[in-house]
């Protein structure tokens, strides 16, 4: 009965299956890019400080964050937009872009919260696939296309497109690319430059990775100011509220210990990739804060289960493509330790017998 | 040139301008219906234990919030979906019952936020018109409707509709009849039992009026379970934040602390609307935490913008309908007495010509 009540859009989509979220037991959490060092301290004292004005609605402009980012970014105030996590900026492009029956475009594979998004809205998704290298032919993106999603590095392989490429996707579309840079902080580029050169670019941010704000909710846009001009008007008014506009200011304004963060995390990265290909495994090259990694001699579902019974989550594949990938964010040098103790004892090797170079000496 | 790149929709609307929210002054805030009293002090203690967990996401369906908001709503946690502020309830609302083209009414005048999501959506608006008294006929409310969003009590008037007109319009409509109790708590009653009886009501609540948790952005929808099964589908995976979770569950369960804010602000608002009366001043009978006043003598307009002078806001309207009525939330009997010497100085209203009986003894 209450199906009839619903667009057939939303009764005919199956839904975004967010990663493991457990609220009970004690988890080594490596499957949803969390950042495993905690935020600037200054963001708890701006919380405790803002805590007692929460009778009144927020800004709604978030203008205060919004010209700290602006700065932050080389930008104008007008050409940034703050969201409830870059999640409610990707719905709000579709919104704002996409009328029901438009094309937009995502390589594949990425973040599947693109597609379902277009489910939402009633638009037609076309998967441009990935190389294996997961380079990708931009040629390939219909022209067509009102919209075109690109993580960059993308999610789950980690790897980054050179800029060049996103400009030819810009230049080559009729619509809108938009360059989601949730992992931007761990690579060693980001493709703000676009913005100058092409107005139907835009990027978006979290502070969720890199910021160590995940539980916050902040994100934000650059964008030519028309096209903020109309994200503005098809979001909520008040989609920030006052404790995300003030966590997120004080941790803007100590970019450094985000730097120092990512700086470890990056490090780590390097020596869990390394240690990975030792024991066997085909590692893609990551400029995220995670890593892919193929492995077949071993089913990657499997290493899931085991790891998941030992008390460590990390995150694999129903997808044909990834389905003997398992990805791993990446934790701390202790927790990337324990990680891959389990892991070896999981695949059952033993040095001098790993398919990896150099392993186990 | 960007304006090609959006959809004729957001290009061609306006966009909601919520009220005032000052960053710089100091005003009296009579405008947007905020509480006038703190939250619980069990909400700043929830907000700093949650802090140190902030580099994780939250639980995307914030079940444990869900679950105390069932049982304060005697419902099942299947009947519950929490929201980004009720706003973002209204656009999950949208975009899960109403295609492009599809009808959708609102009584009118009411929160002209129900219009500006269907704008965004591509759906058609149908104003009906409430009588003078705003008590509502339900005929006139197109049975094709797939969505008909009722504020009850209503913003701005303040009135309620008794549960027979709700129940009437959600049996005459072939979809979706949304009650959006934002001010139901500082009601006599709400429409929460229509949920046992029709399967095609929604009802909306907030935590910003009568919990004072408007900076929070917390809010709810209590509806069928299929029907919460598909806003989940259309909500973002982590809609509503660690801290926005952690406070709004403290809040509930200190629900005395608000209600005994509540008792106050319906004490101070019959004061209220009795002085305003005396002033010369006809008072809608509000059921809400403000109250719609309408005076002949002298223009409304006039009346905010020497408010403003004397850095008090309150709200007043373009439209003719309301043209000669300033929108008033209740604030402390101290704050309220201050807008009330201001406003009779206003006026010139001098004891024994005022056009209200008994003024000013």
């Amino acid at each position: 009965m209450a199906m009839k009540l619903m667009r057939n859009a939303v009764v005919g989509m199956r839904g975004y299956a967010p990663g493991e979220q457990p609220t009970e037991g004690v988890y080594l959490k490596l499957n949803t890019n969390e950042n495993p060092y905690p935020p600037s301290p200054r963001v708890v004292e701006a919380l405790a400080a803002e805590a007692g004005r929460l009778r009144l609605y927020p800004d709604p402009t978030a203008s205060r964050l919004r010209a700290r980012i602006a700065s932050y970014c080389g930008v104008a105030p007008e050409e940034v937009l703050v969201g409830n996590g870059s999640d409610e900026l990707l719905t709000i492009a579709v919104r704002t872009f996409a009328d029901a029956g438009a094309l937009v475009a995502t390589p594949d594979p990425t973040y599947t919260l693109y597609r379902t998004l277009c489910e939402i809205q009633g638009a037609r998704h076309v998967a441009v696939p990935y190389r294996d290298d997961y380079s990708l032919n931009p040629d390939l993106v219909p022209a067509k296309a009102r919209l075109v999603f690109i993580a960059n590095p993308n999610s789950p392989s980690g790897t980054l497109l050179p800029e060049e490429t996103l400009a030819a996707v810009a230049r080559s579309i009729s619509g809108v690319l938009v360059v989601d840079e949730a992992y931007a902080d761990f690579a060693r580029t980001n493709a703000a430059g676009l913005l100058k050169s092409r107005r139907n670019v835009v990027i978006l941010r979290t502070l969720s990775k890199s910021f160590s704000l995940a539980g916050l909710r902040v994100g934000y846009a650059l964008a030519d100011r028309e096209i903020i001009a109309g994200f503005d008007k098809v979001k909520d008014s008040y989609n920030v509220g006052r404790l995300a506009i003030a966590g997120g200011l004080a941790a803007i304004e100590d970019a450094a210990w985000m730097r120092e963060n990512v700086r470890r995390i990056v490090a780590t990265r390097k020596r869990l990739a390394a240690r990975l290909a030792a024991l066997g495994f085909t590692v893609f090259p990551s400029e995220a804060n995670f890593v892919l990694a193929r492995i077949s001699s071993y089913p990657a579902r499997q290493i899931y289960e085991h790891l998941k019974k030992r008390r460590i989550l990390v995150r694999y594949y129903d997808t044909p493509r990834l389905a003997d990938c398992v990805r791993i964010s990446v934790g701390t040098d202790e927790e990337i330790e324990r990680l891959l103790e389990q892991i070896a004892e999981i695949i059952g090797w033993r040095a001098g017998e790993g398919g990896g170079r150099g392993g186990g000496r």
